[in-house]
C-alpha cells in the first residue's frame, strides 16, 4: 500500500570483509531471510543480508563494533509486530534477532520493579509477575516484545490510567553506534539527574541505539474489578459520556470505543446480538467492594445520562474474561467480515474535544474512499483507531483515506501516531508534525550515529 | 557550603560588540546585578553580566541570535527557587529574565490542558485551572515558575499519584542555540512521533533550549478527599504500612513521611502535642463518599497492623488545611528550631525496598557529623529529603554529611537528586550515577549548542 519511494532509498552495500569475520553467526539462506520480507500490515521491504541471534549485551557490543568496522547497518528486532515498517530492510541491512534474549533477570516485588532482557514478550513477563500479585499494565494488544515497545513507545487499553512505555520503563541498558553500552535511567520512581536518554532512546526504534536490557514497574493486580459495555446512540454520546467520567475522575483503567460497525461485525463472529450502536468497554478498579459498588453506580449514571441505550455489566473474573474477549476479538470479527482482504490500521490522537470529530472524520472518509472502515479508539487517550479492510485495487485509495485521516489529526493539533510510531509509513508526516524539530532530531541521529549504522531511514534522515 | 571548584571554571568574558546592541534592554547596575550572586540555599556564584527581561518568544529569538553572535553566554532563570545552584553565574553570563513572560495563553478545560508562558507561576495557574473545576497536580512546595520546574524536572507531594513534570507536560516550545524556535511534542494525550525532544528538553536546566511555552495537562478536583496523619513506633514500620498501600492499590494522591525530629519541630513551632514519632500524611481521593469511606477505612487496617500509634483523619476542607499546614510550615518549623543557621537539604531517591535503610543512613550519618538533621520524604516515591541545618563552622561537615547521603542512594541503585536538579552542586556525581551515559549527554550538548552558550557548566560539560 505505501509507495515504493518509502521503502526504497540508496541501496547500502557493505564490502564483505573475509579478513574480519561477523563475531557471531549469521543466517543468510534465502529461504529464511525472505521471510523478513514484508511486515505484519504486508508492507514490503527488501530481503536483509542477514540474520545475526544475539543473547546478551556483550553479544551486541560485539556485533555493532563489528558492523561499524564493515560498515554494515542493523535493524534490531523483537517479536516482529511493527506495524508501521520499522523492521523492513532498504539496503542490506543486517537483522539482529534479540529474541532469544528473553531471560527475566530478576522480579523485585518488594520493588515493584522487573528487570528483563529486550526479547521478553509481556505476557512472559506478567505469567511471571502474576506470582507476586503483579503485573506489567502496557497492554498494546500483540504479544510484543518489551524491548520493541520501548522501541515504539507502544501503549494500549490501559495507558488511560498507567501510562505507556514512558512510565512504565524505569531505566535501560543501550548499546550505542560507538559500542558503548550504557545505562540510561535509574530503578526507582523518579531522577532528576542529568539528560533523560533513557526516553530519548524509547520511541526511537532502535535508529539511536539497541535496547539490551529493561528495568520496569510492576503494578498490584487490583482486588476489585469491573467490567462494562455500555451501547449510545451516537459516538458523540459515547464521547461525551467517556470525558464526563474522565471529569470526575472514576478510577477507570480501559476505556475504549467500538462503533457500531464494529459491533455488527462482532455480532456475525460471535453469533451474539448486542445493540449494533456504538459502545464503551470499561474496566473499572478499586481497592474494596464498597468503592467498587459506588463507582460502578457512578459510571451507569453517566452513561444514562448520555442515553445509555443498554448497560452491561461484569463483576466475576469469568464474566470480565467474556466481556473483555469480544474487544479483543475485534481484529479476527473484521477479518471475518472481509475475507481476502488485507488490512490497515491508523492511529492518530487527537486533544480530547476533538475526539467524536475525529470518529466522524474516519467514518466519512471510509465512505468517500469506498471503504468498509470500523473505528476502535483508546478513547480515554484519545486514540483513534480505523481498520480498514482492502483489496489490491483499493490499495491505492487506502493509502489516500490514511492519508486524509492523519491530515485531520493534525490540523487540530493531534499526532499522526499514538502508540504505532513512526517507522516508515509515517516518516512523510514528521515535518508537518514538528516542523523545525525535525531539525533537531537529526542532529541529534548524527551526533549519536554519525555513520547511520542504527536502523538506517527510519523515523528521521541524518 | 559547596566548595568554590564547584561555580568556579574558567571565566568567560564575551568582547561587547557596541557595534552589535543587545534586541531588548539590559539591566547592569551593580547594586541589582548583586541579587543575583547566591541562590536560595545561599550557595555562592559571581556577579552576572546583566539582566535581560523578555516576554516573548520573539524576545528570546533576537536574544539568542546576539548571544551567538557576540558570544555571550545566558543562563535563562523563573522564579529563581532552584536548590542546586542552576542560576549562578560562573563567569559573565547574562540573565534571561522570564518571570514577566506569565501569560496564560489558553485554558481548554474540554481537552484537560493549559498553555502558558514559562514564567507563570504553579499557584497563578491553579488560581485560574480551579474555575473549571482543574488543578495543575505538580507541588513542589516553592511557588516555582512552570519554565522552571520543566527546567529541572520537579516533582512533589502528589508524584505518587499524577506524576511530575515530564507526566504532566505535554508540548513545549523551545528556542535552542541555533535561535530555531521549535515546538516539542503535541497536545494530545500520547504520541509517538518522533525523537522525544519535549522530555530531553525537561530536565536540561537550560543548557540545550530556552523553554517559551508550555502546555500542560490538567486533572479534576476532585470531589471526595479525605487526609490522614498516622504516627508510627518507628520509620520502619511507617515505612512497611506505605509500602503495603501501595501494593493494594490504595488511591493515595500524597503519601509523606516525616521523623520524628520533625513532628518534634512542628510541636514547638506551633505549641501543639502530636506524638514525637515518625508520622504519615496522606491525602486520599476518591469519585464517590462511599469509595473514600471504604477506601480510609482500608487505610487504617493497614496502619493498624503496622502497630500505628495514633491516626487523626480530616474530612472537611478547614480540617485538611489545618492538617496539611504542618507538613507545609516544617521548614519554617525547622528554621525555627535552629535559628541563625544556613539549610542544606539532600535529594536522594532509591528503590522501595531500600527507604527505611535510607532514613536510617541519613539520621546516622546525621549524628556522626554532629548534625541536627531531620527527615521528610515524598516516600511514595522513594524520594527522601534530609534536612539539614548548618552553621559557618559546620559548613564543611554540612557538605561531607550531604556527599555521604548521596554515595550511600547511588550504592543501592538510587539517584542523587529526585526531583531538585543537577545544577552544579550535584554535577560531581553524574559519572557515578550515569557511567557511560555522561559521554552521550555531552554528545548531545555539543550538537545542539556547539559553542556552549546556554547555562555553560551546568549538569555537564560538553
Amino acid at each position: 500500500m505505501p509507495s515504493r519511494d518509502d521503502n526504497g532509498g540508496p541501496s547500502i552495500r557493505p564490502v564483505t570483509a573475509l579478513t574480519d569475520p561477523p563475531p557471531v553467526p549469521i543466517e543468510t539462506r534465502d529461504a529464511i531471510l525472505d521471510q523478513y520480507l514484508v511486515d505484519e500490515t504486508g508492507r514490503p521491504g527488501r530481503r536483509p543480508r542477514g540474520i545475526a541471534a544475539v543473547t546478551s549485551t556483550d553479544d551486541v557490543v560485539a556485533l555493532v563494533d563489528w558492523a561499524r568496522r564493515t560498515r554494515t547497518p542493523l535493524i534490531a528486532r523483537g517479536a516482529g509486530t511493527s506495524l508501521e515498517g520499522h523492521l523492513l530492510a532498504r539496503g542490506d541491512e543486517l537483522i539482529v534477532d534479540l529474541s532469544a534474549a528473553d531471560a527475566i533477570v530478576d522480579i523485585s516485588p518488594d520493588d515493584f520493579t522487573a528487570t528483563v532482557q529486550p526479547g521478553l514478550t509481556r505476557t512472559a513477563l506478567n505469567a511471571a509477575a502474576a506470582e507476586y500479585g503483579l503485573q506489567f499494565t502496557v497492554d498494546p494488544g500483540a504479544d510484543a516484545s518489551l524491548g520493541g515497545m520501548a522501541a515504539t513507545n507502544a501503549s494500549g487499553t490501559t495507558t488511560v490510567r498507567y501510562g505507556g512505555m514512558r512510565a512504565n520503563v524505569l531505566a535501560l541498558q543501550a548499546v550505542f553506534a560507538d559500542g558503548t553500552a550504557a545505562r540510561l535511567g535509574r530503578p526507582v520512581r523518579k531522577t532528576s539527574s542529568g539528560y533523560d536518554l533513557k526516553d530519548l532512546l524509547i520511541g526511537s526504534a532502535g535508529t539511536l541505539g539497541i535496547i539490551t536490557e529493561l528495568t520496569v514497574r510492576l503494578h498490584p493486580i487490583p482486588e476489585w474489578l469491573r467490567s462494562l459495555r455500555i451501547s449510545f446512540p451516537s459516538v458523540a454520546d459515547a464521547v461525551a459520556a467517556a470525558v464526563e467520567m474522565l471529569g470526575l475522575a472514576l478510577p477507570v483503567s480501559r476505556l475504549e470505543l467500538v462503533d457500531a460497525v464494529s459491533m455488527a461485525a462482532i455480532n456475525a463472529f460471535r453469533d451474539a446480538d448486542y445493540a449494533e450502536a456504538p459502545a464503551l468497554f470499561i474496566d473499572l478498579e478499586a481497592a474494596s467492594e464498597p468503592a467498587a459498588v459506588a463507582d460502578e453506580r457512578e459510571i451507569t449514571r453517566v452513561c444514562r445520562a448520555h442515553d445509555a441505550i443498554d448497560i452491561a455489566t461484569a463483576r466475576t473474573h469469568g464474566e470480565r474474561h467474556t466481556l473483555w474477549e469480544d474487544r479483543h476479538n475485534l481484529f479476527f470479527a473484521l477479518k471475518a467480515a472481509s475475507p481476502g482482504h488485507r488490512f490497515m490500521v491508523t492511529d492518530t490522537a487527537v486533544p480530547f474535544s476533538r475526539i467524536a470529530d475525529a470518529v466522524d472524520a474516519a467514518t466519512r472518509l471510509g465512505g468517500q474512499f469506498g471503504l468498509a472502515v470500523s473505528v476502535a479508539g483508546h478513547i480515554g487517550d484519545g486514540n483513534v483507531h480505523s481498520i480498514v479492510p482492502y483489496t489490491d485495487a483499493q490499495a491505492e485509495a487506502a493509502q489516500q483515506y490514511s492519508d486524509q485521516v492523519v491530515r485531520h489529526a493534525l490540523a487540530v493539533g493531534g499526532t499522526a501516531t499514538g502508540e504505532h510510531g513512526i517507522g516508515l509509513a509515517k516518516k512523510r508526516y514528521l515535518p508537518e508534525e514538528h516542523g523545525p524539530a525535525v531539525a533537531i532530531m537529526a542532529a541529534i541521529k548524527r551526533a549519536l550515529d554519525p555513520d547511520n549504522l542504527l536502523n538506517p531511514g527510519k523515523i528521521v534522515d541524518p
